[in-house]
């Protein structure tokens, strides 16, 4: 099941280091010209193929995309537009379209310059590489990531594909990491852009790793328009697909030993809940007990507290893995410490908070803090 | 140099753990009444002795302070006041004074309920032990501090106090961890209020270990009124002393390996400023990249740029050490790798942003991110 009209190709092009062998360089090239929506980082220091995919996005078509990691060409001013500009230059000769058909992104190290020197002269092979398989532009976009990241679903005869790459650098409040949708469904630029705003706020910004925003984060949504499909029915299967998406980031964050759902519910209203989930998924004293199983929960309610929204400590509800911990703002009579350490044994962790009688909720995704997350990012390279 | 008036006392209350044979219980006394002020956590959900104690400091006098480490009688309810109110109903007894006149301080786990069984038995050991030295009441609040935190200075015949513990839980924005600040100088309520809020913002809240806002944070400033003093010499030696405790904390900060120092300029205001120097001292990404003596400069201009402050990320111009990392935001032609890989070595590091011509400006202070804070706070038990 893949979507009709986009083929895709890879290649290693000595971007990561002149040791590395594998691939760090993607293309995805649509037979025509496809429909494109994006969602970029709010950082305020935007990587160049950001400013560029920008205004791209805005404009609304393309075909096709190049990618790589590696490097963020971020920090790089001028020259580093100018470097973007050059290698979708070659890519557009290559491939006869026009240069700013080509959508860039890029992911690795910050304020280093893009090493076209040695990308230009791949050009060639990289479209002579062109065939169906997405894994391979999957695997040119990894970085500290351990697993591809795909996910797939049928619209009636059209499908969706996802792609992504994750680990690290991990914030909500923005389309995090880089990713690419690709669908053949028929939608038009405006409908897309609005399924896409919405899907977004409920998935890739409501999961979280490090807390910190990149300068690079790009959600590509490419629709080539080949199949008639039922736009409600395209509109959940899209849910679907960038929520597997957004899953598959967290289960891969940078030194996970835990998947974890904090919902929060009974708020003024569902930004407020955003708000304390945010809190409680970015508390690095909440992590690192996570990650010793250690059932010290007064920091999950401390967090609830400092979040900078107005609840009542007294009607505070706390449960973990189903366990009832805190009532009105203490602990449960039935609390057993034993018990909750046994149970935070598991990798799926589930912590629901309820702090009043409002209808505001929200659900986000974050992961544990371990000895590897310190290790990955003490010397961290590509 | 000792504060005319203060005695202090200590004593082991089997509060931490019953193997623990240290002291986990301090007492404060003065022979007259003080002047009280206090500063305390932000966070909404309050202890039971910081909800006690900042009534007592609206009100402006007290006469003891007693202080507990091991237990943080935070999520605790009515029982937890009953139980505070225990300990000073206890010790108002003992030293015949009002129950009202003295003022707790409880740190340590949240959620568990306070042993006043183990408590109160010890107070007429803890009345008698009263004496000169005020280690003792330093020792019995620290946690996991590996220091104790002690600064003393003249003003003219009159002298200050600090005495603070820090280690965990160190976020700015608020009255960071317990501290006491005890002064012989005659000052007024009104005057040592504001001077203490001044002193705070640039100092305790100035500071950042792990970004999390504890449930018990109280400084408390106590005035024994004896001996004239010139109030600007005053207010520079609070400053002196309140900085010297706020540096210490950050020193002896949970797996610390480094002291590093954020100075932001170029603001529209100072509160920009920083909003900014925050974003770099709670970056997991710099913090872990400091630990790991890695030169990955980016990650903090990433993070000025995340702040959520208008910048113009084409003027921020990055020093650290003194080299000249970032120009106009693009790498300086100065720059090295190994220069900096090299200077990072040192264990006081300077990160200086200039983000524009505004003379908005703000220090604050962090550490790296270890294993060790990993470690400690993976299974917390005290």
């Amino acid at each position: 099941m893949k979507p009709r009209g986009f083929r895709y190709s890879a290649v290693n092009a000595g971007i990561k280091s002149m040791d590395y062998k594998g691939l760090d360089l993607g293309l995805i090239v649509c037979q025509t010209d496809f429909v494109l929506s994006g969602v970029f980082t709010r950082n305020i220091v935007k990587a160049a193929p950001v400013l560029i995919a920008m205004e791209q996005a805005r404009r609304g078509t393309a075909r096709a995309i190049v990618a790589n990691s590696g490097n963020a060409n971020a920090c790089t001013g001028a020259t580093g537009i100018e470097d973007a500009r050059a290698v979708m230059r070659a890519l557009a000769r290559e491939l006869s379209i026009v240069e700013d058909d080509v959508v860039p992104m890029s992911t690795g190290t910050i304020g280093v310059y893009l090493p076209t020197e040695r990308i230009v002269p791949q050009v060639p092979d990289l479209v002579r590489g062109l065939g169906d398989d997405p894994e391979v532009f999957a695997r040119a976009i990894m970085t500290t990531d351990t697993t591809v990241k795909l996910s797939r679903r049928g619209v009636g005869n059209a499908c969706i594909l996802g792609i992504a790459k994750g680990a690290g650098m991990i914030a909500p409040d923005m389309a995090t990491t880089l990713a690419v949708i690709l669908t053949d469904a028929v939608v038009t630029k405006a409908e897309l852009d609005g399924m896409l705003k919405g899907v977004v706020s409920h998935t890739f910004n409501a999961i979280s790793i490090d807390g910190d925003m990149s300068t690079n984060d790009t959600l590509l949504a490419c629709a080539s328009c080949m199949v008639e499909a039922d736009l409600t029915e395209f509109a959940y299967a899209l849910d679907e697909v960038v929520m597997e998406l957004a899953h598959m980031i967290v289960r891969d964050g940078e030194g996970a030993t835990k998947f974890v759902t904090v919902k929060v519910e009974g708020c003024a209203d569902d930004k407020d809940a955003r708000t304390i989930a945010r809190a409680v998924t970015d508390s690095l004293l909440v992590k690192t007990a996570l990650f010793g199983e250690d059932p010290n929960w007064g920091r999950i309610v401390a967090a609830v507290g400092y979040a900078g929204v107005a609840v009542n400590p007294a009607e505070i509800e706390l449960s973990i893995q189903g366990m009832k911990v805190v009532t009105k703002g203490v602990q449960d009579r039935s609390f057993c410490e034993e018990d909750l350490r046994q149970a935070l044994k598991e990798h799926d962790i589930t912590i629901e908070i309820i702090v009043g009688g409002g209808r505001g909720r929200f659900t986000a995704w974050t992961t544990d803090l371990s000895h590897a997350y310190v290790d990955i990012n003490a010397s961290y390279r590509t």
